[in-house]
């Protein structure tokens, strides 16, 4: 028989209980099996709606990124119509427009009742006039953290099959990076996925998800591509997954995979999730009271948020770049700038005790200038 | 301050000794900064020619693929030509033609007298009219094992210096997947990327190699891209690499990264790096003395091998595949079969006390036949 995979003992003792194998050994170009159907059944165990729908195995991508990068390789030919929302994450432009190309249409993020601009949505997606389209879906939205009410999730499931009864062939990526950070009762807490699958026959939604955030866990480089396809029309596209995998990273992390499976199966998992979303919760909820204390109102209004990672600022006068610039400078305190207005501010690195004075920083910045 | 970083402690305490920014945390787009250091005082201690000559600090990529699927997008325009062997990775076409729409030019590996065929090497770049040309090279050898002499190196660092001086840009990709793995004297024990450094002005090399082999750490997919260019031609570079990293994988495993560079810096590394190599060393020997036995050259000869992972058999009869799968399916011994007439048997994974063995029943097969 042959013998123990080789490897370097001095990195294998930092993980005492895996095998060489689950470290050092390739995994398999669509990740590791046993991972993919746990993630599966993680999917079935969150989104009600999936339950007795066809969606696909879901497919091991180098983090979220990589998966939105393997989307552009397979479906989207330069020039193609992509529709995302105005307010979005900075590296959609990158992915999509910079590298392949898309004609990008964006619509307003939010209504004048700050709610989800179904409306615009929907006006987008009608006055297009391919007929072939994809969408970009993000709730919970980063930079605000707005998730959708039932109500609108449904309105933006019409919209799209109005749209693919024309004739015109939909790809809907749904980005559910936060997925399962909800914080509000009045959002659905499942994604949208559940919702698109099975909806018309032009409209493919594929889930893009992953470990990076949902499960705590950014630098691993792990996350998923699921499709709402069966299981004749999978087999065509996994191949054609498995060339581009093969030809760009000839897949992901063995020890990263081994990280989040080992994670899944361990009895404290479910209680250890609880308890971050927790601490998670608690934060937005006091971010929320903070920023919205009405000694801020002159400086700022506060996006609706009820989800995810984030809450954002729309500053009433100053320049966001400046503002961020003074505050790290000053305060050593790191946010992020989105446009002239807008600063992003991220709970997941913010302790509760914090929370107060990293608002009268900003305050304070902006009131000096 | 803020916290520690969030993370699950059910998969943390499987890396006790790390730090959860060193598991969980995003890395560099570019890799870790120590990590790149690390690696490049390593070329430097292994690469005498690298002494004195400029270089960029290595960057990290996920796994050789990724890297020289960076190279496509940076440097490779559909119709380019390509210039490889006619033995060859079964990968690189994929990554350089099936995908990114090379020309490739090949020449024989091999001339009459088993070396490298530096002639046949010479005409194909001297044939080419192009003004713009990349040529990959790759010793160790895979799938054969050979490596060059001081002699071939030369003569094919002087043919790519003669197209450069008819005016052809060239870039050298060198696939250094098993550097360091030199098993004979008579040949070279360094890259020949540092033959090729400043070698003339229309020639840039960069080499790709990584943890995947030399490392003994398949799976992680740490890789690095190591170029032949000075800090100002290099600023720009990076920059670009950066964009397309950030486009598509947005930087390598975190903790892959860390187990490389807790290996490099512990004690017992290099003697840990020795042992490998020399188990490799008398594997790879005792298998060239028994594939060469008298025994067996009505079935096959064996191609020079003297370092690397892999040795290669040519049979004089019988069909390659054919035998490979009756191997596998008699004999539970899998193997690679190479167009035709060629195996290629992995030592990476054959004890030596199962190397007799082996070849007594890949003569078994063929003589049943």
């Amino acid at each position: 028989g042959t013998g123990d995979l080789m490897h370097l003992p001095v990195s294998r003792k930092l993980l005492p209980e895996l095998t060489p194998e689950n470290i050092y050994g390739y995994a398999p170009v669509l990740g590791q099996q046993v991972l993919r159907e746990a993630w599966k059944t993680h999917l079935l165990q969150d989104n009600p709606s999936l339950c007795q729908k066809t969606f696909s195995l879901p497919i091991v991508t180098s983090g979220m990124t990589h998966g939105f990068s393997l989307l552009t390789e397979l479906f989207l030919d330069s020039g193609d119509t992509l529709v995302f929302a105005d307010q979005i994450w900075g590296n959609y432009r990158l992915i999509f427009q910079t590298k392949a190309g898309a004609d990008i249409q964006t619509y307003p993020f939010f209504n004048t009742e700050s709610g989800f601009n179904t409306h615009r949505f929907h006006q987008t997606l009608a006055e297009s006039t391919d007929e072939k389209l994809l969408v970009l879906l993000n709730f919970p939205h980063n930079p605000t953290g707005y998730a959708v009410t039932h109500t609108e999730a449904q309105q933006i499931v019409d919209a799209i099959v109005a749209r693919a009864e024309t004739g015109c062939r939909i790809l809907v990526m749904v980005d559910d990076a936060y997925a399962g950070l909800w914080y509000d009762a009045t959002v659905i807490h499942e994604s949208i996925f559940g919702l698109l699958l099975g909806c018309h026959p032009n409209v493919v939604p594929v889930k893009i998800d992953g470990a990076t955030k949902e499960e705590y866990a950014w630098g691993l480089r792990v996350a998923f591509l699921t499709f709402g396809l069966d299981a004749a029309a999978m087999q065509p596209l996994e191949q054609k997954l498995s060339g581009l995998i093969r030809a760009n990273t000839s897949g992901a992390s063995q020890v990263s995979q081994t990280l989040i499976l080992k994670a899944m199966q361990a009895p404290g998992y479910a209680a250890q999730k609880q308890r971050n979303y927790e601490t998670l919760k608690a934060r937005a909820l006091k971010v929320k009271a903070v920023a919205s204390d009405e000694r801020y109102t002159r400086y700022w209004d506060v996006y609706p948020s009820h989800a995810g990672y984030f809450m954002c600022l729309r500053l009433k006068s100053g320049n966001a770049e400046t503002v961020r610039q003074r505050l790290l400078a000053e305060h050593g305190i790191g946010i992020i700038a989105l446009g002239e207005t807008a600063l992003r501010i991220a709970y997941s690195c913010l302790d509760a005790s914090d929370i107060e004075k990293v608002f009268a920083d900003i305050a304070g910045v902006i009131e000096k200038r």
